[in-house]
């Protein structure tokens, strides 16, 4: 745990007005409800007062709005989960991490590993890798040939990255994540799939996070690309030449199929998928578990959910989808049967 | 394969009515299909009954009412499916290892390690980790500073286990898993997303398993919690702050988005989802395929699969879905047009 | 690169008509939109055409009715596409790995591994194991005890395989995949669930691709079967006991749930589910996003999309579904009533 800092020296680093007592002690971030005199904490939204009047905080951030809404401590700002977040990555840095090469660690040749890096035991580096300033590869990674990771990179143990891929600087991968696999690229050819080579790479810009267990195939011919500040959440699927515009988050279990192109600042929900060489523009909002299934060229949300319901309703509901044909038929002759009928009524 | 026990020995170990010759020699478990002489099998359902009839299995274990259903060797008892997974563990009892650290693992400061406890190859283990009695921790995984896993725990191969998380007793974790990775938390300040830390930890409880290539991220402050009894498929992912109530099952390839919290005794079926900051109540069970979109606080069966059909038939009715509200309008309209038509009638 | 082959050499080497000069010079292959003067690209269909007169490629692969679509020298063939896909695999032969096991690698007692294979860094390898001739088995893989591994095989990095399982010739694993790992097989036993062992394995035929993260469980009693030639994409569920005929193409994130035996040459979209217990025909095929709920015995395309829509739209229509019996019904009253009313007509 850190010393503690005093309340008006978080100010005096992140702005924000200061209510109360400058000189509490600040150790640590935490919720409303679970925040202790050392902490703290913050209301993101005015629906939970009622935690903000219990909590046990030792300060607490508010909107202007709230200003006045606690006697506590406080820090008033214009965005109180903006500066929680400034706040927390101030008093959690991440793990430290000495400098060097393991000795258990495999170098391949004519590597340009930076002294300031970092190389955890059993990892494979390949010929030709170029590993940047201050990043760090954690244990039992395998980095291919000619790979090349930019500066301040943290790769959590056990992520695999294939030959050739380019990792820009200020990146996160998280385990199990699989850099530059071959795309899914096979054609029929008399009775048999025959493998189209991925002679592309995998091109990921700077400030990109990756989840656990997420993949991101290599290009068939050009490069599949992930611009900055891409954030992709854990076990996510990016096929073959998807380009992934700059800013845009893809919360898990999505899958992008081939080819697509996705614009920037947008918002995927997790366990969807968006079928392969399609173009979606930019600030586009796809809810969780919604198929998109044609380009989409207009920003604005998308959806496709099902409405679940008791599974007995959902049945009675349900069984008149498979007819639903026939009941547009219906009403459209219920429309002309009654027109006559009103046709000889007048 | 081991020497084989008599059918009276496992009734004596196992309980349940013997008819039939108890000198049965007995080695192995299988299905009613492929069961040789020497093997014992079970008859699970009356619809299998055909099964029974030609089966070469030795012995098989029957539920009361089938009682007198075959000739062989039998044990009659409640719950065939249950007496079999009680044989089939006694004749199975899994791989024996070693106790001990290989030599290639590296091993952290201050670390408690149960002498009794087995460390595979190419292991790291982090500083003031505790790994406790009799467990075993296969090959190529990495164990995160300050993580204790309980007594009689199985890592498969490749599992990652991030800093700080807690596993119980007795959990079984296959390989490719990921505990403890950040959450998904991120703002968007000023054209960028910033990084929320995830400054909580991943608690399992005892007997939980977790299946390949799952992963259940750390608590964004608080922590996520597995709790008791808990079984989980492969590639599920868990994000942060969830809670998942005692002896509750979830199938492969399902999401529960952050901050969800899912009562005990639930079941979930594949490829699902169920968003974020919901309650789901206890002895709920949730069908296959569906999204759970909000709280549901009465025990029973939901579900929202959209039916499949023959891609044509798909198409003739699905065209309708884009326009139900019109067709829900015209339905409004008649039943109007045809009460006027009446009320002039009459 | 390679060093470059003259176009009519590879005609030569690959058969189909050349058109135009056979001395121009081919190092590798490329799209249209992105060749240079040294590529050789191909033109797959007629709607690229406008590619085809704007690119710089040395020289282009066509079909017969494209023959005089170019004035660039040419091959004319029947699939273009399968063409293009042969002349990148000769162009592009994949890592060339040297033979031998290295001295990091942790071997079991009695394998038999074949001089040419390579075993990389890293490596567990079980007792008994058996790994082919010129098979690759990359960095940081466990196999179990007892695996069989054919000729020809390229393992990619971080891959595992359980114990007992067998993967037949020239297939390719892709990095986090796991094979062998315990299907979820669970009974509820007085309030727990008793794990029933899973004492069967995974039987993988030849020319068998799995992509990344992929998992492949093992049967409870009875095998998991994928047949020859069966292409799997990535972070795709096997469940135990599932049978995949031979030549099925399975793409990303798709399920499958235990015991449903798949024909040959289906093609199975992302992201969708097939239940458990079911018999799924030969060529079927199932489009991207469905849930296949019963058996489907006819080839032949099937679907379950609910189309995706601009949020309020989506709003709009879908509140009908929850009451779509009441409409199916007030049609059914529209109709009964308007033939009273005509009946009183006339």
């Amino acid at each position: 745990m850190n010393p503690g800092y005093r309340l008006s020296d978080i100010v005096g680093r992140f702005g924000g007005e200061l209510v109360g007592s400058g000189d509490t002690l600040i150790s640590q971030v935490a919720t409303l409800a679970s925040a202790t005199a050392t902490d703290l904490a913050f209301l993101s939204s005015g629906k939970y007062r009622q935690l903000l009047e219990n909590t046990r905080a030792g300060a607490v951030i508010v909107g202007k709005s709230d200003r006045d809404a606690t006697d506590k401590p406080r820090i008033v700002c214009d965005n109180p989960y903006v500066y929680f977040a400034r706040v927390s990555s101030f008093l959690n840095p991440g793990p430290q991490t000495e400098p060097g090469i393991h000795p258990s660690a495999v170098i391949g040749e004519h590597v340009d590993i930076h002294p300031s890096a970092s190389i955890g035991p059993f990892c494979s580096i390949g010929g030709n890798a170029r590993i940047g300033k201050d990043t760090v590869i954690s244990a039992s990674c395998t980095i291919g040939e000619n790979v090349s990771i930019g500066d301040g990179v943290l790769v959590y143990a056990g992520v695999t990255i294939y030959p050739d891929c380019i990792v820009g600087h200020h990146c996160i991968l998280h385990s199990g994540a699989v850099i530059g696999a071959d795309g899914f690229g096979i054609a029929m050819d008399e009775g048999k799939w025959l493998k189209i080579p991925q002679t592309g790479k995998v091109v990921i810009g700077n400030d990109v996070e990756i989840g656990a267990n997420t993949t991101v195939d290599r290009g068939a011919l050009d490069d599949t690309i992930i611009e900055d500040g891409v954030k992709i959440d854990n076990q996510v699927q990016i096929a073959h030449n998807v380009v992934i515009g700059a800013h845009t988050a893809i919360a898990g279990c999505t899958g992008i199929a081939g080819s697509t192109k996705i614009g920037r600042y947008c918002k995927i929900g997790g366990n969807g998928m968006i079928l392969g060489h399609l173009h979606i523009a930019d600030h586009v909002d796809i809810s969780a578990g919604t198929m998109i299934t044609k380009s989409i060229e207009e920003a604005g949300a998308y959806t496709s959910i099902y409405p679940f319901a008791p599974h007995r309703q959902w049945l009675r509901n349900t069984v008149h989808l498979r007819h639903l044909n026939e009941l547009a038929e219906r009403i459209g002759r219920l429309e002309k049967d009654l027109e006559v009928l009103e046709r000889k009524k007048s």
